[in-house]
């Protein structure tokens, strides 16, 4: 056995087994939850994480391989036009069968037989990566989707122990940088097509933030009336904010004090990075700071030369923490950071032949860039190029605010 | 202890003791299951009937008694707005917390309390009676909305075996009835609210079929096009239709060759009664057939002088048989059948005092009165004077038809 | 020319003549207003009346008739699925073509025609008099419709100058019926075939009150936080309230000091009767008063009786006036009095045959009764016999609420 | 009078009186008309264009102004939250008052008011230049709006005569632009604030087609099932054209031989330029091309060294013609083009100060860039900087393609 092929087999069965690691806690009714058609059942996650590696590699690849059942390609495809019929999205939750011991199954079957393909096929290393990199997407998703199904609950279940804040807020300070033609987009080691082709882009001067904006700075613009002044806003996010009486941030209480999260109802601590806001409370606090949100090529040409990682989700805390020091505290992890970049193709980007190019691609329309990751990312998804994207309405991912400027 | 509280004891437990029967063979996946707002997952039925007792009965009356849990009150008021605040109806599906193990352990409390009320207050029968007829209608619809959650599922997940089917359909005859002065009403023993008062109404001569509307004859309908005629249709009734794009009964496979049932998907028996049709469909039979449906009078006045029994919950098919032999076959049993009446207040009803007053007066708009009661009602829950009664589209109850005409 | 042709062409001018004079005051620009699918502008219903008699009676009978326009028939066809293909019902505000110009060239055509037609086929006169009922009902929509319409506009458009209030408010009191085996339906003279046959109904000894709840009453229900009691209301028509925000019957404004009507805004009179109330609002207020609503067959059986006469649409007025004296004040014109009753057939119904078949009966369904005429309906379309119907949760005709009890 | 104030006054007369040119052929019915929430009728239009010369020039400049109606102020305003309350956009159908004379005498005082306020004031010419391009804005919008509502009724309304078509397709062809550091942005004259601050760019090596799809090229796509197949389309794409069924553009009758216009039904030209797609259409035939969307930076590239000028609205025909000869042809004029870029601010972007600073910034958020003007743009309306956006599923517009792709 080669030894690529070892460290990529070890690297598999440490993915799978942080996605089950995920679930210990859950017990099989909440394995069903989805509070809206945007997010999936934990057990949905992972039956589609094992789909990818039986429809993409052990079908095609794998000689006399059966599959678990033959129903599961069409439960479990998610959006693959290419791979045929597919379950309704609304509908996962009503998926009881199949349960949660036959997931678990089909996830061991899965592993047993990828255990065999990895080594007897080298030329699969990058089709196998990226069904690792798919199954930590939906890690995070997994996460996200819980805490907002947990959410309906009066009962606020946890899934975790309340984390201590380590820090208080550092003040805020801006990093200067000088713009100019700066190269963009994916060098080596693994990346997602859409984060290629490597291109030129000319930047104009600019700063960026030391860290992201705090729970206790968000909270001075609610009480500055941000929320009910439509200069602030954009006028989407403006009808968006009037239609839900929009007052403050996903998850925070009515008074403002608790705010829902994984470990269940917590105090608000105003030095916490704040998250589960969207776009338009983004750009609401940017242009109410007299300031604005960093483009996505400003942010990664920063990236590139400095930034500190806060939590990930390695820690198993699933919160953001206080930012630390330095010029660009928590450039990683903490919360994905919300860009003025609507998500597009690079110049010259092309899709991957066949039913993963609908991977990325075909998104590319009506949605926002976010960068950097968060505390429900792991630590070996991260990197500098990583462009994540939700539309701007979106508020239940990890997601928060750092600010930009001009330099004149 | 008295022998009525004796009785009455037994009837609690035995009435109790069925519902956690009807879930045995269920999975803790299943008991979650909520396809839309109208039905609720089996584990929210286990928990609102024991609701009903703790917070009519032992609350009240028992000293000493202590909730189970402070928010169960609201998680399983389910519509009682005396009671005050409400868990929303469309979300009791994301309620994993309690789980199936807590609701057990809170039904065991509720029981063992109970029973140290049932003998201790004997003025409270009435009230103990409600709520066994209470948790008989919550177990007609943990059947009902079981087979609609699970009909969403391509797995086609059963509850039960393939019931066999004993006997043919007979031919189509009718009663004939005088009609006249006729008392309608409640008389003596357990009734709801409904059907009281007792009182007289006049009836013109009708007759009434020997037996309902089988799958073969619907099939006849279908097949003449009668879901492509809108002149057989209420307006109401062809709007649904034609949005809806509704080309045969609820559960029905496009091949009209099987149904989905709680045994799964099943060959459709022409000879077994029909199904999941809703007042509309019942009534464009009717018309195409050129007869018409039976008022409640006319079906009640007619089940006072004979009627016979189908498939009830109790033989555990739940499913309807073929009509057997008789003037008036599968009366009671078998399914709902669909009346020309709209659910109105009797002459001179009035609501019981208190918030159990609010269990059927304010139902009484826009729907319709179905009789006779289905397979998956218990056999000591139908009676000549019940009253169910649903809105004019919905087809998830073993609903049918029973044609009645005029006698000139 | 017979005299009972000379009859039938006098009133046939009289009708189609009052159609015209309603829209006198409007500009063209009005003449296209339609604030909801519900209800149609005056140009259409200008048209639409003109369709029915060239469709049902010139087309077929009258020898070498040439239609208007050979798209009119498929544009002004409401709802007779017989006759083909119809218009979208909430897209009739955008036929601005054909123009008021050309839709009273079309009606003069039809009316030319029609005085041929008259004289020579007396055999027709049912049919006749069926378009000129029909032609009334659409002068009422017209006024409603419009006053639904007009409301949108912050202008405050008038149709009519404000009209005096003679009266005041005569205390409430209540007339006794025995009740017993009474005749209810249709005798002789002309009536839809909804009213017919007459037959025999059964009724418990009832009270019905001397007059119509006035705008003050109801003022008093408003302050005693009748919207805020669910146990007032039907289900439905709490949710209803809830979903709406309901506060108040239609038209008044939220002072309480004023309402819309076909005169502008007013001043709202407490001794005038109370309009624009749906059926939820008329259930939960009788509720209130420890009252209910009569059914249709008691309140036809007393308008047998007795009963006086409100304002109508001759007076020109379009608003109800002050109750008058007399046992049964009102009972006629004024406001359409909500009953308890579902519109349902009449025992032996049958409807006619042809497409004037679903004149009636496919509506009966989901709606409600009520009866007497209002301030907007023609003296001679007043009947005790005629039902009118409207959803449950309808505001816009002038419909009011007048009590009954149970005599014991 | 000054020479500036002399041509700014011409000028405004002229813009002013094309309005109401384009309003002649209209009854006073068809103004009214508004076939849903993003369209206005074009009485609408003509009064709203007062407003903004009302509220921004005269109130607040001309001593001794008094406007025409004191709730005019609310009933026309578009947006703008600074000015305060707005009249509900669904409704303006609804608004029969004030009448089209009341509108044209309140824009006779307004252009008497205003032909004393340009002399008199020559510091507010930009404003003034301003108001005069906000009401071309709604001189297209007007005819677009038309267009939409005339497509509703089936008499098939026409504003115009059909116009010829001159000249036949040129065959496809390319222009090469090498790209590298550009400047993009307005320079001198006229521009929006959208259009600002001009600054640079890095463009890639490009080339720009020279001239729009046809008609006849987009039946090619549809023949080719096109819209059948979701690898083509953007994920929102693929779900909008499921959701409503879309088989062919905007206006294009089912038989795809003929085509609503402003001269009513046509005969579906293949020489001529194709219109009313939207921007996944658009999309989605690019990648069917094997090609791509031009950005609207390389398409202002290229705008700046070459294009020639199509049909426009000065022309009167209110279609677009064949294209031309040309490297560029009808790069203006014809069709908006939709463009690879979605709508942002530029960097440096400051959005004006007080209430017309919500001219454009607040709908940087979910729409696409267009490019180019229509056959519905006035002349003088046209530049090469000129940045039109709508959302992309929007079709009403005079909207088209531009091929484009990489040069390697």
């Amino acid at each position: 056995m080669h030894h690529a092929s070892n460290t990529l087999l070890a690297d598999y069965r440490r993915v799978r087994r942080f996605s089950e690691q995920l679930c210990a806690p859950l017990c099989a009714e909440d394995m069903g939850l989805q509070a809206c058609p945007e997010v999936s059942p934990p057990r949905w996650h992972l039956a589609h994480t094992s789909w990818f590696f039986e429809t993409f590699l052990l079908k095609p690849h794998l000689p006399g391989y059966r599959v678990f059942h033959p129903e599961f390609e069409k439960l479990f495809n998610s959006y693959y036009n290419g791979i045929g019929e597919q379950y309704a999205r609304p509908h996962r939750h009503l998926l009881s069968r199949p349960t949660g011991d036959q997931v678990r199954q089909w996830r061991q079957q899965v592993d047993d037989a990828m255990a065999q393909l990895i080594p007897a096929c080298p030329q699969l290393a990058d089709l196998i990566r990226l069904g690792l990199n798919h199954e930590q997407q939906h890690q995070e998703l997994l996460l996200t989707d819980l805490l907002f199904s947990f959410s309906f609950n009066p009962l606020a279940p946890a899934l975790t122990s309340a984390p201590p804040l380590d820090g208080t807020t550092t003040p805020l300070s801006f990093s200067d940088f000088d713009g100019g033609l700066v190269d963009i987009g994916a060098r080596d080691g693994f990346a997602f097509d859409n984060e290629t082709p490597r291109h030129r882009v000319w930047l104009n001067p600019f700063r960026l933030a030391n860290r992201p904006v705090t729970n206790g700075e968000f909270r001075a613009f609610i009480e500055d009336g941000g929320y009910q002044q439509p200069a602030l806003w954009l006028s989407d996010g403006w009808a968006w904010v009037q239609q839900h009486d929009i007052r403050r941030p996903l998850y925070w209480q009515a008074d403002l004090d608790q705010h829902f999260t994984l470990a269940g109802l917590q105090p608000l601590d105003d030095n916490r990075i704040l998250a589960h806001v969207n776009y338009y409370e983004a750009d609401a606090y940017a242009r109410w700071a007299g300031l604005r949100l960093p483009t996505e090529q400003e942010w990664e040409h920063a990236a590139g030369q400095a930034g500190s990682e806060g939590q990930v989700a390695d820690n198993g805390q699933f919160q953001p923490g206080a930012a630390g020091d330095g010029p660009l505290a928590s450039l990683f992890g903490d919360v994905w950071e919300w860009t003025a970049s609507a998500y597009l193709p690079y110049p010259g980007f092309q899709t991957a032949r066949g039913a993963v190019g609908e991977y990325n691609g075909k998104f590319m329309c009506n949605q926002m860039v976010l960068r950097g990751g968060s505390c429900a990312t792991s630590r070996d998804h991260l990197r500098a190029s990583y462009r994540n994207f939700f539309y701007p309405h979106h508020r239940w991912q990890f997601s928060g605010i750092r600010l930009a400027g001009d330099l004149t």
